[in-house]
């Protein structure tokens, strides 16, 4: 746009994103509560205010409007180096943002619940969200294998320590202590968990970062 | 019995669990190729041969019939110290079972799924399993935690290795394994991940137990 006086056209394409991260957020908090398959189009168009046929110019099935709350998700909790990582803590600060967004997590146990339910049934190839996960377990895989990798090369991982395998157990982890979190959020303390069993694999503090 | 001659009733008895052991048989493959959810009680009567009346003889509801397939495989999965764990390596001999188990369930997705899609619903105080899976996990903390306990005792335990949250940190890892498992089977070794962060709490070799 360069400054130039908005147009007709760019103001609806504006009020056109408001729209759908309106029903994303909309959606989140449904899909959260009742559960993906118990929550219907109907109701979720309801709730935002819009007709139903409204909801469908902009996600024109269900599995749709859960690929955008996933991705609206991911985006969110996503952690990783920054493009320009060649300050010698970036990896430490990588990996302690790990901790907080689990710690951020903890606030929200519907959404949780939700991720948990659907990253499990997403096993199945026959599921809708099946090559969404995959596609978002390779590259948390990437992000986290490269968080290591850098903190290797600056001295600050543990001998022994393989960034490839860690980074499988790392996220592996995170989803294992949100299920049992949970079932059990008194006994279980996600942040606390993950922050020892990452400092495990560290030579130095993770608060260094 | 006491060796006594089987009279009609204890043969009705009999005839009544292997019934019951078929059943939860059938359920389990049923529930793991088409979920708890999308499987009826009128399939599963189906398939095992029987009418409809006939299971709810057994399983007056799917709910009950969905504990009946938990406890059974709780009770195949379980690891635990032996009653009389007077041998020093009893705790190393429990804590490889864990990855023994892990193997053999890397042998069976279907179920896989199946349970990690039911510990992720159940995080649902509403969700049926809800009671079982809390249970569940209260026994499975326990029982690792003393496997841990009992390695300490034996010096076989590193410094700074608290049991109890280990044995929260052992059970998250098996689980957000069996999810990411699914989802890249060729690159997640779940076996080889466990046995590894095993083999960092203890001070000394796994397969020594």
């Amino acid at each position: 746009m360069n400054g130039s006086p908005e147009t007709p056209d760019t103001h609806g394409y504006a009020k056109g994103i408001a729209r759908r991260a309106a029903i994303v957020a909309v959606a989140t908090e449904f899909f959260g509560r009742v559960g993906y398959r118990g929550a219907t189009m109907l109701q979720i168009a309801a709730a935002c205010g819009i007709s139903r046929a409204g909801l469908l110019h902009h996600f024109p099935t269900k599995e749709s409007l859960l690929e955008a709350v996933l991705t609206d998700r991911d985006r969110a909790n996503r952690v990783r180096l920054p493009a320009d990582h060649d300050g010698p803590d970036d990896g430490l600060v990588a990996l302690r943002k790990l901790v907080e967004v689990v710690q951020l997590n903890s606030t929200v146990p519907a959404i949780i619940n939700l991720y948990s339910v659907l990253s499990a049934e997403a096993g199945d190839p026959a599921h809708p969200a099946h090559d969404h996960f995959v596609r978002r377990y390779v590259a948390s895989r990437a992000d986290i294998q490269g968080s290591l990798e850098h903190a290797r090369r600056h001295g600050h991982l543990a001998e022994g320590v393989d960034p490839a395998t860690t980074a499988i157990e790392l996220i592996a982890l995170m989803d294992g202590l949100q299920v049992q979190w949970l079932l059990a959020p008194d006994v279980v303390d996600m942040a606390g968990v993950l922050r020892r069993r990452i400092e495990l694999a560290l030579t130095v503090p993770l608060d260094r970062g």
